[in-house]
């Protein structure tokens, strides 16, 4: 792996790097860190990395990995940079040949999420988003017992995600992540949308299967001086006629990290929220309410496979995330190899679908709330 | 108290003669319980009430209690009937001299609604409307903090009443409830919608003290046969700036009475859900997380004055309903006693905004979820 | 219903009211409320009972009762004294042909309960102990489920009862309910133990129904000058050779009401606590985790007739003490109409137990937590 | 980090080799992982390891190892064989001058406990005992409020930790974790109390600062043909008078990792438990409950430190076991630089006291629970 992005400081740097280490499939082997080729420099001695494999910019890094013999090179990048800084990299990766990991939003524009999606297929190389949470156990759980009927036809689906860090303006006390999230050269023309609303779109999509086909938004705007959304609330119909709500928020005073969804079907429902992942909750019309916990009774595979400790020992964030990094390290192994299998992890779709959610509930939010197609 | 409906066989008006009589206050008197006299005289007969204070109909009820001494004689009607029903009654008792404790919606029309509100100010008789929630003691504890300025400015509200009894084709089985709620004719032009989306209306309108403004709504059918939604979304907007939304359903299978509310102001948030009534989760910006309880510490006067027992002790759905016709008590007491007081329980101006939200919402929906005022 | 004790003030008093009255099956008719007439009389005036049925003492309000025709006098007393008061009303009543409802600890002595015990017998007179807990419909829930095998064998129970009221010096205020708690004169050899240890022994009793051989205590005494334990651990083993342990304390700092139990047994575990009594969580070797809940899906016959309004509506403290009430008043009419059923209430048998077990835990924390038996 | 033990399909061995590698402060450089040769060597070649660095005893391991340059050899030991196995090998390392990471419970024996103790100090290598749950942020939290006096003076303490996995006969099936566990040969005079009941006495001890002076116990063996225990259940008392209970059990059926801990001050308590591990719960004489999060408003430097990312993305068990691993090896890289620092994990002494822990326990079970000290 070979990082772009993510210097000492960064927080969603460490993030990848630790779920990329976790199961022991993945090494660091190179990065372009920063924007000095010193502190990239900085960054990957403390990150134990020969001072060769510090580069000053992702072409450099992307250029001379090229030339290293295969056995050596890194396999794939990992773009953890703020979101105006995915499609160049990415597009550059994939040309020579690179597998992709990417942060979401996966681009600005929907324009350059469907030039991401047509190089992958015209490389061949592998693409993913990291949308984290469909990496929990009982998400895959959640997915597995929908797709087997266990629910019937879903008909309602209430998403939200909510987080209060944004409450106050603190991005005036020079905070790094506050800072470019609410910087549209940096973040695109969403804000908290962009930066959250997209996880809960994903994992709706990613639990259900069902294909949003429009929404009606009202985005909202309380921090002084911000120009992009920092709170959002839509209404959302499902091709399926399902029909659904979600809620976004970075104002939402108080909340750490509260994404939770609720799906109901003809014959019973399912809960889940991310700050307590290790619980799924279904809801019966004639059965009492069960519970189902990692590694715990009469799971789908999918959710077995997702756990690596008995019953009972908490995993969390990071092993979600994990669970990313190893399903796409599976896949290209798996390439290589020459074996046909498909790894589930987001792919280079689920990214253009999130920057075509984007653009809808903008536009939407525009048209003082109109019905809004995804793709239109 | 004199009833209206509420025979043998409801559930309703079993809770409403609990709700009223748990603190001692209120004696069931009379009643025209059902739609024959028989059955009227055997379910007073099951009351211990007196076979002459049994009456085949509202009418002759308030005519003949009206004759009655006044110490004898009903202080109020208590209308428990379906919603049609529930006009003319309170339209006679008011016109009669007597005080009204009526059941939600109040009225099918915005103008019937308008009629009792002018009636109500015209005859000085004071008019409940049976919005039970507001009677729980963390909810009245949630409206003091917010009115405090606890929370500073309100700028986000969340809100769902879901329920799973309309899952399946319930009302084909005959079950009586079921029966009246899915039909126009007698439910209005609500479904889900009047009965319980009215409920959600009130609670956050008592609890923030806000003016909703406009509403954007998405209503759902998808029982089979049914004409009345029994699920709907929607965008709230107040006049103070603060956006929100709503989902309400009957068809969220597996649910059994998840109403819930969360309220996000510039400091902090307030979160709380019925099935679990004791107990008011605070969020702030820049402290731990805080639980209120009843009777607990540092609650604020009108919290404490809803609770009976000591902490720990958990009150439920009939002492929260029991509030409602205890304030109604002993606002009548104080009016007989000259006393200039005002007690705290849902009034006909109340009833008035539930009328008219659930005809806004009909008419959002109707308009493929255009902005429509409560008010126009 | 005549109620001995109870006055104006009572906390219990008042709690007993209002769950005789919920169900609209008993009325109170009398009482001897306070220790002089005048106080009594005022206490009966705010009841709205007539003067004549106010009474100065207990002797007298059995002898006058006993005068008044069968159907105007009251059917039972309500003994709702501090504890030391329990024995000598009760037995009067027994003796004089009236059914009894008595507060716990029944009596202060075992011989005092032995001698009630066939007392009850002797009369035929049905006799109420008021362990309210069993009255919660989730707890009948979980004796149906264990009485029926689904546990399989039971192996280990773990109770605990846990206040902080008495973590300050709060007798020292006055508090009336402290002051009479910790003296032993009207307390008896227990003081948290009697009062709140007992409740957890019957409980565990009630929904095991295994019957507790051995017990191994450790009291404590926390509160400055305070002679009787506030505070108490328990190692307790079972005729069947089960083992496990109670704890209880009101120097619990913090906890409200914090009543819970853990029931393992070869096939599963049963978990409950009173604060959140509208659910009871079951744990198994080879399913999902279930929660019940009052009148939800697939409950045995014992817990449905316990609740009296839909799923999802929460009943509390006072609908549980309520069923105790309610099925003491449907056993003496039963037995009045001649019907040989058995309504389901804590007896004087019961009462026995806990006097027993008092009296075993005392003595075992004596000599140094040795294992004593409960009857010996 | 030179592991002992732990080959490929050893839960343990790869639990700790997760948790070493999270924060990227240690390699796995060469490993003794199983009791051949040929299978060390698959297990090292899984791990990356070069097979010159895996090898077939401790002994070659820590001999050939010692003749390698400072900078090469591995640093320190981790040993995570079963419990019969822990003491040999790290005694030969401490004897041989590298640092020691030891699975609980340390020993078999109080003497040769003492004897690792002596020799740690003499030879001064550091050694930590793998008590993980010391290591979750909460824990530190609540380890700080009570040493800062936030709770007044410690009185009770109840503390349980529960698994059901030996509810049945599952050591009948060849399962690998259950054999050895109920084998006194290689588990020691300890069954559960042994491997579950260390962590509950080590977490009471380590979150409250209180010295345990005695216990009472009540042992059991619900598993047929077992010969050591699966149940337990403890009084205990504490060197500052405060009281308390433990039960611990595996056979609790349908629990997973149920460990939990209550601690009972004079101005208020602390719950934590680590099935929810992000958050705290602290009840209060005068003051709202609180809730306490990682990386959440107010918390003390211990507990921040031992978070990694931002409130509300949950921790869970690998990164509080990752935070012994984090803080030993910064202990012995200050030791390196010659910097006089105490980080905090579990140590030498703590390992000590889990087994006299056990001794005191057993004895005290065979004695019918008489109050035995831990130090005789």
């Amino acid at each position: 792996m070979g990082m772009i992005g993510g210097g000492l400081g960064s927080f969603i740097g460490d993030v990848h790097r630790k779920a990329a280490g976790i199961d022991g499939l993945i090494d660091l082997v190179c990065g372009a860190f920063s924007s000095t080729i010193e502190k990239s420099k900085a960054s990957g001695e403390a990150l134990f990395l020969p001072p060769s494999r510090c580069y000053g910019t992702y072409e450099e890094m992307i250029v001379e990995e090229k030339k290293l013999p295969a056995h050596e090179r890194m396999d794939f990048v990992s773009i953890v940079t703020p979101n105006h800084m995915h499609f160049a990299p990415a597009k550059l990766a994939l040309e020579n040949g690179f597998h992709v990991v990417c942060d979401k939003p996966m681009t600005l524009t929907v324009e350059e999420a469907e030039t991401l999606v047509l190089l992958s297929l015209k490389t061949g190389r592998i693409f993913a988003v990291t949308h984290n949470y469909p990496g929990s156990p009982m998400v895959k759980q959640a997915r597995a017992m929908i797709a087997n009927g266990e629910l019937g036809a879903i008909r309602k689906v209430n998403v939200h995600y909510l987080q209060g860090w944004l409450s106050t303006a603190i991005e005036a006390t020079g905070q790094k992540q506050a800072s470019w999230r609410i910087d549209p050269k940096k973040s695109g023309v969403g804000g908290a949308l962009g930066d959250i609303g997209t996880h809960a779109e994903n994992l709706i999509s990613y639990v259900t299967g069902l294909q949003l086909e429009e929404i009606a938004a009202d985005l909202g705007i309380f921090g002084k001086d911000r120009v992009l959304d920092d709170d959002g609330q839509l209404l959302l119909r499902f091709t399926n006629g399902a029909k659904g709500s979600m809620s976004f928020s970075q104002i939402a005073a108080g909340e750490e990290n509260n994404l939770s969804f609720r799906v109901y079907g003809e014959k019973g429902s399912l809960i889940w929220n991310q700050e307590q992942p290790n619980r799924l909750l279904a809801q019966w019309n004639d059965k009492p309410k069960t519970i189902y916990t990692p590694n715990g009774n009469k799971l789908h595979p999918e959710a077995l496979a997702a756990s690596r400790i008995p019953s009972g020992h908490p995993e969390g964030y990071l092993e979600a995330f994990a669970n990313v990094y190893k399903n796409f390290a599976l896949q290209f192994n798996a390439m290589e190899e020459g074996k046909a299998v498909d790894f589930d992890f987001p792919t280079v779709q689920d990214g253009l679908r999130g920057v075509q959610f984007i653009h809808a509930v903008v536009k939407s939010s525009q048209n003082n709330s109109a019905w809004t197609k995804l793709t239109s």
